[in-house]
């Protein structure tokens, strides 16, 4: 009884969840080392996953300049080419040219779904409005929608706000955008950097468990996965399916 | 044989289909009818077409001092309540509250689309990545969508550019936001103006016939419908459904 009356008070306000992708809703990492071997093997013949490791571990860096303000906003699709251009200078792999290298960028464009997350989102589709607020750009979210079959209501994130979270304009404009005050928002995530962000903007948060985001068990990242909430959140949920029973 | 090359050579680089919304999308003038009658009678009695022409003939100027720099960039919803206090005010109306305006504005979340539009939609989508290209907010894109059972890829036009149509910058940046260059964009409208400002940026063009927009024939403002487009355009359609055909 308490419980269900707790649960009530918590989502009575909510009409809208906001997502993370990239960890939260997408298995980045294993499907970058997939599509990176298939246009770079046989010629080379590399540790995939370390490869998507690498470049990943661009990414914050790469934005945080952006966040700065010690360079102008691009998109995320500009910030992985140039990471992507990183990555292969520092492993010396030399003759890759332009074109693979842009069709090497595309992968995540493509990236697979963790299992429960296409079902979920219908389910919590039909409770609230649902859009991504990431840091990829408007087409590559359009792309993983549609090689995952998911159903956004918009697109949010950094290219409307012209900034990158954890900076505090991307969960504004994302809550503006829907019309809303920020309690009536809730961001889902993997992360708790990106929580922590969005409670500060006065949004409701739901943590979600992504053990594997940086590999299985004994690989060298497993580490870095959250398995739990590192500040408070409303909601903390072991997949998005457990999420939406408990916004049931 | 002419007819279909020459077809092919027209869609072959069209990656994306852009729209316009009120009007060519969905049925405001009698949709604003219907819910401002819902609101207002028996209280008041009033003709509520021409209701719905003296809102929407505020439409353009209000949108023409952010265009110009007068003002500074606000939503169509913010814009739709300034110009519904002006025909509240024009007509005489005493005793409105403010929170049945906020209700009366909401009159333009909830258009009924023209019979055509959904399950065209549906099949312009398996070959084309789609989305509004419209003046309105994405609040209300959000809300027009999950009434008539849209499928957009993402929300684009006034909100993410900052500015309204025909302005230069709408076009630009919902052409940047989908990853593609303009001649693998085309505007779909049923407003000359818009498809003219929209090939300016390279752009293609599809027309529309609405001869309904304004009303019905006999109706004081049914001449303001285009039956044909008034520059160059790429396509020239009955409707939606004959647009697919088109394009198919």
């Amino acid at each position: 009884m308490s419980f269900d009356s707790q649960t009530t008070h918590k989502t009575h306000d909510i009409k809208a969840l906001i997502f993370d992708v990239f960890g939260t809703l997408v298995d980045w990492r294993s499907s970058i080392a997939d599509q990176v071997k298939k246009h770079l093997s046989p010629k080379f013949s590399l540790d995939w996953y370390a490869f998507a490791d690498a470049w990943r571990a661009q990414y914050q860096p790469s934005m945080q300049k952006i966040r700065s303000g010690e360079i102008a906003f691009c998109s995320l699709d500009t910030l992985h080419l140039i990471n992507l251009n990183q990555v292969i200078n520092d492993l010396k792999l030399m003759g890759i040219d332009d074109h693979t290298k842009q069709q090497l960028n595309l992968a995540w464009h493509n990236l697979n779904s963790w299992p429960d997350v296409s079902p979920a989102l219908k389910g919590l589709r039909e409770k609230f409005v649902i859009a991504p607020c990431s840091n990829g750009n408007i087409s590559l979210m359009i792309d993983l929608a549609r090689y995952n079959d998911f159903h956004w209501d918009a697109v949010l994130g950094s290219e409307i706000a012209g900034n990158y979270k954890p900076h505090p304009v991307v969960y504004q404009k994302s809550v503006q955008a829907l019309g809303l005050q920020p309690y009536q928002v809730m961001m889902v995530a993997a992360h708790s950097s990106d929580l922590e962000a969005a409670a500060k903007q006065g949004l409701k948060t739901a943590f979600i468990q992504r053990p594997f985001e940086h590999g299985p068990l004994g690989s060298f990242n497993h580490h870095l996965a959250e398995t739990a909430p590192l500040c408070p959140v409303d909601f903390s949920a072991l997949d998005l399916g457990d999420l939406l029973i408990q916004l049931s």
